[in-house]
């Protein structure tokens, strides 16, 4: 016998694992939240059918969404996540000496589910981090807080599902107001190449910030095998690495930083569209 | 109804692609061809059941298997490509002012089926290439010829497959011999995380060249979304382009290039594990 779970992310395209063990399966007031064993990248967490992170490769993605506008706000205080239940964004923001650590997700169960099954994600006993289940949006307008860095590490914008509403022009206004003069946004979204229309769409929300980028990262269990980040700076340019971190990683270093806003010129083109 | 091909390349991993149309199945002296038409990457072409190349992505790999090494041997005039019957390497060659290029794929069924399917790909009609059907081990044991740039684009070498006697020690001694003093030589190879073992073995194979090193690229057909490839040098140093092409590209550029060098820290790890 054999089980295996089939991703359908694109049209006419699907990445497919095989499972060794089905660990979890139910629905929260929100999303389906799954996690299975897979023979290739140990756990995964699947929300709404899509992959979320997996034990062999969180690193890459978890490093790359963060460290860059870590980085490119140089010595970030408050950090705000959007989204993030399974902790990794926050433990590799935790690394850096900031002062706190705001994480606001809509599903109490995902981050539940995430501390039983991925323990090692998450540095959830930092008393520098503060959990707070809602809507970001709404934390966002009750907030008198302001951040160095806001980091979105939510679901897809997919239509109908649980993170669209903070892909909207309104959300991104709030962001920009909530952030600190020399405050930096980055966002997990998908590579241009499939649907570059919505990288236009992203692009036009974020036309407050002077200073927005595009770059990549390698993640092989999402569909692509690479996945792209953008990132929106009030002041500093996120392009060049302004320091070396004081700690360790496997995927970012700051060649990495600098090599991954370089874009193959099919790729630019479509940015550079998108930028008008 | 739905049609499907699904690609087994790794274990407990699977890609699909849904097909419009299948437009050719057979068998040479030496292979399985297939051709078929899919929704997301138009037409494409697999031997023995993996995806070789597609009329989207194909620029991506060839661009990248071929100019870096151009650009590292200054001026080269004579190229040879083992494999690369699809014809897509021989037509990035022959952008640059080269005098000859000598193409050896062992199997005459593959060209004439690119032939066929992929009239863009190839540039058959340039007097400057020169198409030999036959075993490059036999070629390169018997020919007078020397090379500044030696382009191996063939299958994996995976077990009792038809590329396996191409990455032998055997075969890189040969090639080394038939390279001038100041040539280069790359292969495609498979993304060192999932089988690091084989990069170690090949790496050892490559012990007469000076500056060996490893790059990678976006191929998003392939397994895992991002393709490797090792550039093995006599004397100049590959990761840097000593000039910018005189043509235009879509994935390569003189940044790109630089930026392909940098690996990962993980990655970097694994490198440096086999180069000893």
């Amino acid at each position: 016998m054999s089980l295996w779970y089939a991703q359908d992310y694109l049209d006419h395209y699907q990445m497919s694992l095989e499972v060794k063990e089905s660990l979890f399966m139910g629905k929260s007031e929100f999303q389906e939240i799954m996690v299975i064993e897979t023979y290739l990248y140990g756990k995964a967490l699947l929300l709404d059918g899509i992959v979320q992170t997996t034990e062999k490769d969180e690193f890459m993605y978890h490093e790359m969404l963060v460290h860059p506008a870590m980085v490119t706000c140089l010595s970030p205080s408050k950090v705000l996540i959007v989204g993030g239940g399974d902790g990794g964004a926050s433990r590799e923001v935790l690394k850096h000496p900031v002062d706190k650590v705001v994480l606001v997700d809509i599903d109490q169960q995902v981050i539940e589910i995430c501390q039983k099954f991925f323990p090692q994600l998450g540095k959830w006993d930092d008393s520098r981090l503060e959990v707070i289940i809602g809507d970001a949006a709404t934390f966002l307008t009750t907030t008198q807080d302001t951040f160095d860095v806001i980091i979105m590490d939510s679901t897809d914008p997919l239509p109908a599902h649980v993170a669209e509403p903070l892909f909207t022009q309104d959300f991104f206004d709030l962001a920009y107001e909530r952030l600190t003069p020399g405050g930096v946004l980055v966002s997990q979204m998908e590579p241009p190449f499939f649907q570059p229309e919505r990288i236009a769409e992203l692009w036009k929300r974020l036309k407050n910030f002077p200073l927005v980028h595009l770059y990549w990262g390698l993640v092989p269990t999402y569909p692509g095998g690479v996945w792209n980040y953008v990132v929106a700076s009030k002041k500093n340019d996120p392009t060049l690495p302004r320091k070396k971190l004081p700690f360790t990683t496997r995927y970012y270093s700051d060649s990495i930083h600098r090599a991954a806003f370089v874009l193959p010129p099919f790729l630019q083109v479509l940015v550079e569209k998108a930028n008008r």
